[in-house]
């Protein structure tokens, strides 16, 4: 199967380091870049060329952003070619524009590398609910928020510090806001409960990130036997389902909490076969290419995902009600004050802890939230 | 798609509880047992009839043993009928044969349900494989040892008295012997390493036991940082091979150290995707049923699993030579004595360390070997 490549970095390159390496019956034919990069055969700066070309049957979306991305995606299917993408932030905004474009020319629309990198876990839902019904998911979906926290765990670092060495090393953005304000996890979230409760989920949900941690929460919350991660969740509830991006507490024994550098671990649980997790390299060049190139072979098999979102479910934050513990000089309505700065909320909607938060940063811009299991 | 149970204990019950209530597609038409227990009207105790009868495509082997579990899959192959079989020994025992059969007769061999129960084990390697060369996998893949030895730890209890209570709850047998001396782990590790390194693998492989695991002994590891697991291996490079089944000390802060109860994590690596972890149910009637059902619903869809057992791969044990502690009050030949009764063995290969033990053991039956990742 020809292909062409939409975009040539990071995970371009590594799409078509296994294409050419490792999978004999995959041919990148055509790579779309700007005009002054165009500096191979293969390469193009017009998006109509590819389009025309009837030898190439699938194009790999690996720009990333909004625009022209989007724009694309639907001219690519609607000129009958299949799409594998690796964006979050377009599928995330336009998942069901592409799957209705996708099913109306009768391609097919792949995006496992889209969250978790590497690991299965697109895959993973959707065998899942193939026979049960998702009852909830969780996951440490970035791998550079993990690597900012376990950096600052291990070696009882600052934040700014860690972020800086982040990026000095290329694992953190310049403009890192994506990653640690929950953003990017945000993104993944919206992906896996479309495909996890077979709706097109809203795209206004809580969300806080890790931007004010400090290796003094850290420290606190290891004493009293905790970690602390951030978790984009989901969970259904008969007609019901609710999303977050939160910190979390997490038990120090638990798999989350032992997760290492800038590794994902996502959780998703059924009725019969109970809490399945799958834990990988979830970004960079080959684990992302992967990805992407198994979705190539997938498709060239003739696989098609059958994404549905005609659920009629209620989106509803209050199945996500749970404690929260808010560190802050503020005060705190209706919470109760403990040791030090930090205050505790019981039974709050993450709607409702991210209202707090925003309250408290009002005064006291370093206040962070984090999801807290129980009462300490 | 119409199927035959043979055997309806735990697994096939499951199976049955599943495909009756979440998959429209599938219908259990009969179920083999003995004539006794033939007690509703799919039931038979004639092979012969699901055999002879055109509208069965499939046969779900949920037995267990070896005879006449492989004659039973034998028949169905020859007789045109894919086989979905849970039975890890008889697939262990017997791989190469019936895939030789499943490929002469056009029909697929579906055995997801052998290793690791609802995780997506063998469908994990198999992805994993069509991309990359597979170097490295490793897993608990026993849901009772994890339990005893995490009841052990947590709980400071010995061996004996967490086996009776398992066995009480009926987490283990009343002959324990496959789960705690490693014949059941061994079976998953030749099932894994075929598929893994498309190979027909050795059956005869290293293989220890947790069996003379004590309190003490788990007190001893903890403080030098490590607990212990029953891990099946496998590692390939280059043209050769090894695999063994021994106790092993993991770093207390790894996702192995921290499966809890009866949980299963097993873990594939390959060049471009990294390091992959699976983690669930092991076992148990809905888990196991799942992966039967999702095996089905693949063979429904037209899945047929390709193995390939062409690889000539030699069987090195020395690709997995490293370091030892045996703990035992007999003298262990070439090895370092260590604070009490544990001595040190360096640079030994997995089949020179079940000859040290067996030697200890002969005048000190309570002997425990482990493989110990570096020297304390």
């Amino acid at each position: 199967m020809k292909i062409a490549l939409l975009g040539f970095g990071t995970v371009g390159r590594g799409v078509d380091t296994i294409v050419s390496s490792s999978t004999p019956g995959l041919e990148v034919k055509r790579i779309l870049d700007l005009p002054q990069n165009c500096t191979e055969p293969r390469m193009t700066p017009n998006y109509d060329e590819i389009l025309a070309d009837p030898e190439i049957e699938a194009v790999v979306e690996c720009m990333g952003g909004l625009e022209p991305a989007h724009e694309f995606i639907l001219r690519a299917l609607r000129a009958g070619k299949h799409v594998v993408t690796s964006n979050k932030a377009v599928v995330a905004a336009y998942f069901d524009e592409f799957v209705a474009s996708a099913s109306e020319a009768g391609v097919g629309l792949f995006c496992e590398a889209a969250v978790g990198g590497g690991i299965p876990w697109i895959a993973g839902i959707a065998k899942v609910r193939r026979i049960d019904e998702v009852s909830r998911f969780q996951g440490i979906l970035n791998g550079t928020t993990n690597y900012i926290i376990d950096r600052m765990q291990t070696e009882g670092l600052e934040f700014d510090d860690v972020l800086r060495q982040a990026q000095e090393l290329g694992y953190a953005e310049r403009d890192p806001s994506a990653d640690i304000d929950g953003i990017d996890v945000a993104n993944k979230t919206i992906i896996s409960a479309s495909i996890a409760f077979n709706v097109a989920c809203v795209r206004d949900l809580p969300v806080m990130g890790i931007r004010t941690l400090t290796k003094a929460d850290i420290a606190h919350f290891a004493s009293r036997g905790f970690s602390v991660k951030l978790l984009g969740q989901g969970v259904r509830q008969g007609d019901s389902y609710a999303v977050a991006v939160e910190p979390v507490a997490v038990p120090v024994s638990s798999l989350e909490a032992n997760v290492p550098s800038n590794f994902n671990l996502a959780t998703v649980e059924g009725a019969t076969v109970g809490e399945l997790k799958f834990y990988g390299q979830g970004a960079g060049s080959l684990p992302t290419g992967n990805a992407m190139v198994q979705d190539l072979l997938d498709c060239a098999a003739g696989v098609r995902p059958s994404y549905d979102f005609s659920a009629t479910l209620t989106y509803d934050p209050s199945l996500l009600r749970g404690n929260y513990l808010i560190r802050t000089k503020a005060t705190v309505e209706g919470a109760d004050k403990g040791e030090g700065d930090y205050w505790h909320l019981t039974g709050i909607t993450p709607v409702e802890a991210v209202a707090a938060l925003e309250a408290a940063r009002a005064t006291d811009p370093n206040a962070l939230c984090v999801a807290w299991p129980k009462e300490d």
